[in-house]
């Protein structure tokens, strides 16, 4: 079996960017406005920190204005949502980044439901998760979003495939899943709870692992020829999956990083300049 | 193998029914006001007629008062929507149930998202499909619904249990799997596009035929011991299972009808009272 051709996020990624940072400045130019992504940070989380600084340089690179919230790490959820329909309101902005988790106290899920859909270019609320299930247009999560092109740019049709999804988080597991069953795959859910989790992934043509725990899938647990999927993040670079072993079984897999990484941030600098226009006439 | 036992949806309909009955004068005791489901009914289909007049009846034996809004056939979106709005705001209307399907000229999503969710005791909008999606409180579908407490009578724990659902619609199949997923079973979709139906059914644990194709599953897909919900209605009180050679096989079956469908009905009644008491304070 010959080892299997990586996925490569990172040329993807920036093909996209590149694209987006076209229609942003044609958007500009036509409008007089530049997209503007709000980016809403509570408290000074070091990674959050980083992650927000980050995507605010990516924005000013592609010609997308970014707008900084910092509030206090004992902002009350009141007082978030508050300044989230502000935001929403507000028409200089046109898309809405929470940055999150955010601490204990704050109730993650009403400050979500605060973003007004059509800014919800991180794909956090209600509404984005309902349209991505139902295959209806808006907003997707970025990371499912991102794992989705990576299969069409390497013409991975899931259609009439069996995909098994290992996690289901509300902002990754759950929306991959159900984006993958939208395009015509056949979606099993994994989970901790699931018993024998080996011999259900074997099952997949398509594996997104999606869990955080790394190395959870080994080379073993791969069907051999399945296009493997691996979105997860762990501390020192090492993703969910285990690449050595993995490679030698897949027939097409993503790197850790320069997988879906890229893919995550790039979704989110095409989904505000998309949201600009909508709310621009364009 | 002995034949399946059967899970018997009358019965159980029957108890939830009487006590809702029960809150529900308790309610209008305490409060002076009944609990109130709005039904919407867009044109004259015999059929809908028919199942809203049902639902009528239905509530007026529970104790809960309903009133109806018949529309014209060729009523628009934009005024259909009007209606429902003007139903969430009134603080005299619990619940709002608008039957469907509807006319093609109707965009029934527009429609749904009109109803408030917390008055959304059928389960229909974005919101209620999200909260079944992540386990948060909120109204449920409400054949899924009732699918779940008829596994809970029965005893039937679906964590770490493998799950197929077989369709994928917006009311039915996706939210019965969210709901699985939520109580922690493996869960699996099937639809129209899954290769090898046969093979992915035979996994399964607990099966969920939710498709609206008659007989469609076959004793012979049925893993020995596997408990089988039968939540098709096809003419002719027909399942999407073929009862006479899946009870052979099945340690539980639904049977239809008498399975499945008065469950339907019973979570709409418990959930118009639940919302009439939290819209009352009660």
């Amino acid at each position: 079996m010959p080892q299997a051709r990586l996925m490569d996020g990172t040329v993807l990624a920036r093909r996209i960017v590149e694209a987006t940072a076209k229609k942003a400045a044609d958007l500009t130019d036509r409008t007089g406005t530049a997209p503007c992504l709000a980016t809403v940070l509570v408290g000074e989380d070091p990674a959050s920190v980083t992650y927000v600084r980050m995507k605010q340089n990516r924005c000013r690179k592609a010609g997308i204005e970014s707008r900084h919230v910092a509030l206090p790490a004992a902002t009350t959820t009141a007082q978030l949502v508050a300044t989230l329909r502000e935001l929403s309101d507000d028409p200089t902005v046109h898309g809405i980044l929470l940055q999150h988790p955010m601490g204990e106290h704050i109730d993650e899920r009403a400050a979500f439901e605060a973003i007004a859909p059509e800014k919800d270019v991180d794909g956090v609320t209600f509404a984005s998760f309902a349209t991505m299930s139902f295959g209806l247009p808006g907003f997707v999560s970025c990371t499912p979003g991102g794992i989705v092109r990576l299969l069409d740019e390497y013409a991975v049709d899931p259609a009439g495939k069996r995909a098994v999804v290992v996690g289901r988080s509300a902002i990754l597991g759950k929306p991959a899943g159900m984006l993958l069953l939208a395009r015509d795959a056949t979606v099993t859910y994994c989970h901790s709870r699931t018993r024998d989790l080996s011999s259900v992934v074997r099952e997949a043509d398509i594996v997104v692992a999606a869990v955080g725990r790394p190395r959870l899938i080994r080379g073993e647990d791969i069907k051999p020829g399945a296009v493997v999927i691996d979105a997860g993040y762990n501390p020192g670079n090492v993703g969910d999956v285990d690449f050595d072993s993995a490679v030698e079984r897949a027939s097409l897999i993503t790197p850790v990083p320069g997988g879906v990484g890229p893919m995550t941030i790039a979704t989110l600098l095409e989904q505000t300049v998309d949201a600009a226009a909508r709310q621009l006439g364009v």
